[in-house]
């Protein structure tokens, strides 16, 4: 019933995180209205992004030049590596504006129901950088969900036995800022009962 | 702190129906880690729609001609014009396969609040269609809300004006199949109530 380049449109789009195949649809309707605006445009930044956009072979992160400006960056601190899953954590915690060390991408989290080994995260890369020398502490910025939680005890026993006594740490976990106590789940009340501090 | 190609391409993305500004940037990051298999397909994709599809210059359809398949398929009922809001309408008509007639793409909806008049509608193209002759019906299958039913009202008025002695009909209201009673809200169901019909 629609041309197949419509078709082909709708199926692509559909493969990204948040749209379904019936969102991708109306995400096609609203390009098609808009072809000079904004299908044009959006063509022409997705060919240039995917051109253009290198993975920095230091940490991870997406950027045009490789090693990332984070890493090449001379004002940030080297004695400090924030490990995340993906890319997105990195931005997330960039947006706060409260880090300034270097940071390390996993390409994911640990996980034995999917096949995903050590081998397949850079957790050796990780380990390398390390052992390089010149860092002194390593922050797991991982998920608090079960494969998070193993990843980061995976890291951390990997970074002890390399030695050179880098100082391994994780994100606090507590009451969010703005959270209403009686809306919280039981694990995260505890943890931040457990981890209760003096005013 | 992120490239500008990589915000050019966010901020293109959070204009589609369905991303915001944070969605848009998971999609971004979800394409720039799919270079090969999904941001450049989806490029060239996009380029290709954008510089091959076609606004049929009849009903309104979007397709690689114009007239469109379905204006252009002499299978298909040229006694009927099924009046619709959007060409989703269309697409959401077609898969149904239970209607064989021509369609009108309106374009949106007689709106005084947004300031839409008839002339920003197709309105009087579908008069023009209808006083051309050949048309025995109008179906009205636009939104069940005040714009829709503002529009088809003014639609009915001025084709009985265009005289011709052309039937115009709206479509059904009542319980959605598959509905449940008390689920519904009130005004569906009073609807349905006063449409009922014998078993």
């Amino acid at each position: 019933m629609v041309s197949d380049e419509i078709e082909r449109l709708i199926m692509l789009l559909a493969k990204l995180p948040g749209l379904g195949p019936r969102s991708a649809r109306r995400a096609v309707l609203h390009l098609i209205g808009k072809r000079e605006s904004l299908a044009q445009p959006l063509a022409k930044a997705l060919a240039e992004a995917a051109a253009n956009i290198k993975t920095c072979a230091t940490c991870g992160n997406f950027d045009t030049t490789d090693p990332c400006r984070l890493c090449a960056d001379p004002g940030r601190d080297g004695d400090v590596i924030c490990v995340v899953e993906a890319v997105v954590d990195l931005w997330a915690l960039e947006r706060t504006a409260s880090y300034k060390g270097r940071y390390h991408v996993l390409g994911g989290t640990l996980s034995a129901l999917d096949g995903v080994g050590p081998e397949d995260l850079s957790i050796p890369a990780l380990v390398k950088r390390v052992a390089e020398g010149g860092v002194k502490e390593v922050i797991l910025a991982l998920s608090a969900t079960v494969d998070g939680q193993t990843t980061a005890h995976y890291i951390a026993d990997r970074l002890a036995d390399a030695g050179r006594g880098v100082q391994v740490t994780e994100l606090a976990h507590g009451v969010p800022v703005g959270g209403e106590l009686d809306y919280l789940d039981d694990g995260t009340l505890s943890a931040a009962l457990k981890a209760r501090r003096p005013v």
